[in-house]
């Protein structure tokens, strides 16, 4: 069903500005380059506006958040909007702080995002205003037993704020007001490797960037395209490789990957 | 001797705040992982304390220090202690500002803490308010022509701020004020890949915090596994590879770690 | 031509203080402990003065500013400049903000440097003031046609500020005010990796640092070396190795590199 998705991206090589933490910030960069898009990085309020103006999408993550980076975030999301640029917005351990619930709040009030991408515990913090959770590794995870509770919440957070929501996780929810897609890819090591999530947010700035006529299409299709590389990656590891090379490898994995390997890895259904 | 230790951190996988430096956080995120804790990274005032309480335990490295970052050392310090989670202190190139000085001066009679850990250089300054290193790197290095006045200097500094001091270096020095192991683990390539002294305190985190009742022996189990660690991965390098290569394989190594290989491997001596 | 050049770094180990930006700033410290120089990272301004003193290089580099990093480069870059030590700054981005632009006018000002590295958009940019460019990744690219504007450019700008001028692209020009060498080693898929210009400017203040009689060849040096171990690590490459992999790769063919592969290796003119 990705028909050009991937095609879209290596040719118009979307610039994308990306807000991020600087723990992953540079594996962040190195999947934007292996999918064939270009990654900016700029954070000071001096400068947001301009870089966001530059480029062509743009990525928000609540990791090591500052006060600065917040203003910055603000500001570059506006910005964005008023350019009708994609954001997509990663609410990084949404759950542990009020300053980054507060933070989130705002950014959801002022800044129409075209992708929310999280774990179930950050998306059920950010539509319930739920209790603090454990750190940036969510505590409530997708199960099949829960599956139709979290269908439920994508398809509601998304029609309460507009956005394509995906909350990731064994299985992947991915949803807009009226169609739900549910993809088993991936591999639990992926876990092991730090920043995944952050480098799929990125990822999907650059999908729905390139492919603007249908962000819901396009956010699967950034999700497969990360569960598929996690799969391909993991069967290239030997006994001694742990999650060092795996996260090497799953970069890799992206940077080869074909249409080909997309279809047929990928594995959704619609609900 | 380690018996548990290993086994502990992989049962509990304790979740372990770091403030640290942003050259290395990536990796001390990824080894973390690698041994089976969690890490949480998170340096605003606004939310470091929330972030401690909700973390198992502390680790604080002064390296890229900035005046935000030294409060909220201050405050998650002082927070974690009051929750009994054990503190580890990395004096990144406490020698080489005044900043750095007086930072760490104020985080030690501010904040109790469970491990220091430093090359000798370091932990010279730290203990005599000694004149300026050079840079990060340790000019005074451990040799078995020092080593009995380090053992000294690391028993003296136990006796003199309640923590296990741990001086890594060619040898490694553990103590608290009765006890020292000597560790002859590693390998002098280690000293070519960056951050493996921060690597090294945040496992330390891990041990100390998933081992509470004898921090000694987990530290000493931390520096045991990162010698234990660079062996087995330089022990896979192939001709062509470098200290990048070597980089990944060291976590790799801490990934697949037994305790087996551990207690085997582990080189040390009572004193 | 590079007679003792990589011999005076692997000896003497200069330390080199990088002012620099959090995506790439782990590669920068990597590749500098690769050629065996030794890296120390310090940006507030509490603390960048010892710190530049206390090494013996210094590199600066625009890439996520901020307004606290502008004012520690200014303070660092004249403190080198006091103590002869060579700066090598590198413009990263600077068409992409006014804040990038002023900073970086501010810093030519006031700090002498030894060496200016940078894209073609981003040399034409501080020479001539011309309008922004897109992003970090240079649209002006250099190419046998405009190869001979590209020297004059270099030349010129060499004489405008006293310092070494290095465009780097896929061919790589290197001037000063009479002399210009054109570079043609490194590969394409080097522009998928992040930071490797980064990576360039820190290995550049480690050569000119550890051969301060003729900051040209030293410079050219550097170059020559990215370039040859970009081709080297391509020469690794296995079908299923990507970005990530060619990353490493780099970085481990730095650290083995010897003076007759450079020798060999370096594919330069001089005009």
């Amino acid at each position: 069903m990705f028909e050009m998705i991937l095609e879209n991206i290596r040719s118009h090589s979307p610039l994308i500005h990306a807000i991020t933490n600087h723990v992953t910030a540079n594996d962040c960069a190195n999947i934007l380059l292996a999918i064939g898009a270009s990654p900016i990085m700029a954070e000071d309020i001096r400068e947001v506006e301009e870089i966001t103006t530059l480029a062509d999408g743009l990525c928000l993550n609540l990791g090591t958040l500052s006060e600065q980076k917040a203003k910055a975030m603000l500001l570059a999301g506006k910005r964005a909007n008023a350019l009708n640029h994609p954001v997509v917005f990663d609410p990084v351990g949404v759950g542990a702080s009020r300053f980054r619930r507060d933070t989130a709040k705002l950014l959801l009030q002022e800044v129409k995002c075209c992708v929310i991408r999280g774990n179930l515990s950050e998306i059920q913090t950010l539509s319930q205003g739920s209790t603090p959770s454990r750190g940036v590794d969510s505590e409530q995870k997708i199960t099949e037993e829960n599956l139709a509770e979290t269908v439920a919440l994508a398809k509601a957070f998304s029609a309460q704020t507009g956005a394509v929501v995906a909350i990731t996780g064994a299985i992947d929810v991915v949803a807009d007001a009226n169609t739900v897609y549910c993809i088993r890819n991936g591999h639990p090591m992926m876990g092991r490797v730090t920043g995944t999530g952050c480098q799929l947010s990125a990822l999907t700035a650059a999908f729905v960037t390139a492919n603007p006529g249908d962000p819901l299409k396009a956010a699967v299709a950034a999700v497969c395209v990360m569960g598929v590389a996690g799969e391909l990656a993991y069967q290239r590891l030997k006994p001694l490789d742990g999650n060092a090379t795996y996260r090497n490898y799953i970069i890799d994995a992206i940077f080869h990957l074909t249409s080909e390997q997309l279809e047929e890895g990928a594995n959704y259904e619609v609900r």
